[in-house]
């Protein structure tokens, strides 16, 4: 595979496809009254070492914009990165559940919100003014868009001033196994222990087929979210096959073992890249996603050569991404490529 | 399998399983730019013989109303019937969607729409006038939700009285192969040739894991559609598993296979209980629903010895659903239960 | 004037206006922070012997969807009559209001819900199944769309079926001043002592120019009403000149002076035509609208007259409203004309 | 009067009051079908020089938030400066009008969006991208909410870009007169011949009670303008009453002199202000808002005095601004009051 396009034109892991045939056996009640369901709640309770409120579903965009909409009312205020998926990739998903709360972006390097700017934000002092939208949500990304990572500390920092202006703290946790293994600590410490009340964590991009889980660390405030996930149409009738992927995602440290082969790849990528005259990481390497600035005859070379990437906004940055199943072979033939095109040569490949 | 509750609490059908095993090689681009999907939209066309737009999702809620709100603006009007699952079973979905369209529940028998219905709500003369809700759609079920069918006469006339106010035709097909079957027609005869605008097919009680396709019959209707499946988090980033499994419905015709099994399966359950005394059908026996009218002590017999059934609103009707992988001898099994407790005895169950 | 179409075709009553007068002197703190308004909202606890949360706003719609959008969730159902205005007339402004809630329209002879029709719908168990949109308010209205009143027994019957299911009661109250001189008993009597939450009051058809006022007779129902009033667009910068007609509204009794004409020309208007053989009030005449069933012939003949009023629905039925100022000699007009035209002969007008 | 917190806080002028006056004579058909609505929209016409559709209003926030919901489908992005007043002081507004449509703020100083910023906004090309919202929509605000004005040549720069991308162009006119009068030019010009499509014109703020109104320069652009009204619950049975405001606004120039004094007002405060050491205009005074930059103690002293002001967000800057009524001699005792505080001294107030 030389497709570093996205994570998410991955195949399912073997595991997950193993666990979708164990559950495709008999008949099981619908809508998440079954067992496998039940013992994924008790599998995530666990693993983040505190009771829970657990929503599974099918898209990181639902599980975004549902967690969200449990958050905010309709006329509240989401502070968000300027290049947050929820801000920019999801054609406007948290305005419709949400039912029209805006979101307010905040700049800050490599798609991190500083406290700075998130501090700056709400000392407008919007609260209990009726002409202003009601700030409602922080809403942050682990591992961000850029690859980034927020320290346990940041986080932290973010989410202290977030809950002292009376804010909720959303994560968006689509590459989230990714940023733990990169934090190399406990899904509690990266999670409710620095501050956040609900995560959106993500299964998707890490091996599954569609599986995604809304987790509400205080489950006071999942109240209306029964009816909001049936009612954007995420409630899944044979909700134990999403529920099958998500368990098994979380056994035997699948989740973590994929997430560590994904960022080890980008970091062989990075490595090889590092040697090549004219190469820059446009953002530190902290997880699966390196945006590399490159000749823009290297980019054009390596898009003839056959390799998938996508190009970024304006000139000479491509988005590289890592998966759990990333080929070692597939990194080496695509940094030699570079090596090759940036040496004014002919790629020559072996594969 | 003794469960009657519904055909989604059944697994998935071998085809369709392979189908998902096979698909699950090497990277493919998302979001519906893959092979799968590609030869799913012709496999659509082809099956309808017409031009069509299809858009591939993965519940039936959502089907139903992101076709609706492609059909409506906000202050829309969409004529249903009062039992419609639009109306009753999706949590204000389609309200949602369609940013507050007014759904206006018709009465029929038989959770049938009748013309006389539809014709009077028509007359209101609504349409320009700003006060009411605009008339926008007409949105039928097919097979119905009480398990009836809509004669090919009875849906085109209806149809034309829609038409012939401005409407388009919904069509919810979340059980159309069962209907299909029933008619003994052409896809094409039930749906577009009928007067039908856009149906939401589903394949999830008919044998899929979670896969659904709204099919545009006029793809110029469409439009709108590609952004309103994104912003509804129904855009799968690795849909050609969705896709796959909906080919292999379409495919050597397992949607029709698995349809005529869940029918006759349900007629052999509605001959074999219309042999007891005291038991009655509350609805035609046309699809792979029935509603019996039984004694208390033979509907509380039949839950203690273990048969699973929902029971409706009042007093002695359950619900009795068969599907594509019914066993004969559940069904038998269940027949002669419901005998023995009518004729006063126990339950003495072989299996 | 001859102009039976509406109570809102009306002038602003002279108090009204020279209450617009007095208010328009000096510059005042906008959006409600001035001193008409604090008094306004003192002048309904007064009237209403009870502390209240009190929003003026301008049109009766915003007044109702603005009330039912602070009392049920986005996934709530509304039950209200189906000829209430919130679901024939208000183009689904309590569906935009409410973020896409459910009305549920209930039957029930001359406008009037019935317990009955109330009981069955809750009866079906809605409350808690994440199918089905969540019970949350009664909406009835006082004097009704037909003209009818509800007894101040059928009123707390209503009420206490709503709250015994959970269920907050609005009342649309358009007319309550019509209504509340045919009652004769104290506005409280007519609101919350009869199991009402929320009142929508108006006076627009009663003499205002554009003045209505919601009214949380538990003001911990309107936490959210200030912020939903000012994104609706319905917080008037210059309030003042809102609730100064309010206020003229509510001082010695120029509400129930204005309601008790209207319904007394009402009563006249009806007396007159009670004598006219094949003339037929379709619904009681018990506030200021008359339904009256008449020869296609007398009808055709008065609006060649120049009578104004609007032809219901289908055939041979007309609706005439009588206002705080409507002329008797207008009624007596109508009426001579209708006995002229009933009578085989020409009309012979004399004003 | 001494009270400079808004154009909002005044009384209504006596012509517009005249005119109210003038219309409660006799009845009237209501919702507009009235002959003063009718004289309006040919006023408008006139007066534009260009067939318009026309729909008076009765507040700023209605105004702006119907025009955009008319303009954008609920997916869609709605490029304005990060300081106007649809983005900060609407509560959500557009976002509820729109069904949730985004709202991307943009960069500028003096309340001015650049050709730069917007160019670079839509660079990102979005248009198409199945995963971002879809440019629909350029809002400016004329004068601005900082008291600067676009020049005609500014304003035609950004509605060229706005186009040549497919954006429609909106115009948020709360004190479109004051700059009108300031840039000296006709209506026209300073309106569609400079590329706004929809001009949300206000008359509130410059001596109305609660007059606006939406005008669509290219009438096909307004067809559902009606419903979005009607279900706003914005449109107002006796529209009259808002109409005849409105045409009282727009007879012999009255809105003009109207904006003429209130400008003149804010220079003599300007100049006045100028004189005084360590007074600073944080913005250019282009019409009748100045923001002024003064010692601390002198902002005290004047609060002190008994003057109405707002203070800006942070430090040391109060907002001003003059009215169609404001009294010279106001000037004149704010300015000598700021010049003797800022001298050190008290205040010696001869009125």
């Amino acid at each position: 595979m030389h497709n570093f396009c996205s994570d998410n034109v991955t195949t399912i892991a073997p595991e997950i496809m193993a666990a979708l045939e164990r559950a495709n056996n008999g008949a099981a009640m619908p809508y998440g009254n079954d067992e496998i369901t039940k013992r994924l709640e008790q599998r995530v309770a666990q693993i983040f070492e505190r009771s829970v409120a657990v929503f599974p579903v099918a898209t990181g965009t639902a599980s975004n914009a549902l967690a969200l909409s449990a958050l905010t009312p309709p006329y509240g205020a989401i502070y968000c990165h300027e290049h947050a998926h929820i801000q920019v990739d999801e054609c406007g998903a948290p305005e419709l559940y949400t039912g029209g709360a805006k979101l307010l972006p905040l700049s800050g390097a490599s798609a991190k919100v500083t406290p700075g700017a998130l501090g700056a934000a709400l000392a407008l002092g919007w609260r209990g003014n009726v002409h202003n939208a009601q700030p409602a949500v922080l809403s942050l990304t682990q591992a961000t868009e850029c690859g980034t990572i927020y320290r346990l500390d940041e986080m932290r920092a973010l989410a202290e001033i977030a809950h002292a202006h009376g804010l909720k703290v959303h994560l968006d946790g689509t590459r989230f196994a990714n940023a733990l293994v990169s934090l190399n600590c406990a899904p509690a410490d990266a999670s409710w222990r620095a501050g956040v009340d609900v995560l959106s964590l993500g299964a998707t991009k890490n091996g599954a087929m569609a599986a995604e889980v809304v987790i509400f660390f205080d489950p006071a405030l999942a109240q209306t979210m029964a009816f909001r996930r049936k009612r954007a149409g995420h409630l899944f009738s044979k909700m134990r096959f999403i529920s099958a992927q998500m368990e098994a995602y979380l056994t035997d440290d699948l989740w973590l073992r994929n997430a560590r082969h994904a960022n080890a790849m980008a970091r062989r990528l990075a490595d090889g890249l590092a040697k090549i005259h004219g190469c820059r990481l446009v953002h530190p390497r902290e997880a699966n996603l390196l945006f590399v600035m490159l000749p823009n005859r290297v980019i054009d070379g390596l898009e003839q050569a056959g390799f998938g990437f996508y190009r970024e906004g304006g000139v000479r940055t491509i988005r590289l991404v890592t998966a759990y199943n990333t080929d070692p072979a597939a990194v080496d033939a695509f940094v030699t490529a570079a090596q090759q095109l940036a040496a004014g040569g002919p790629v020559t490949m072996t594969a």
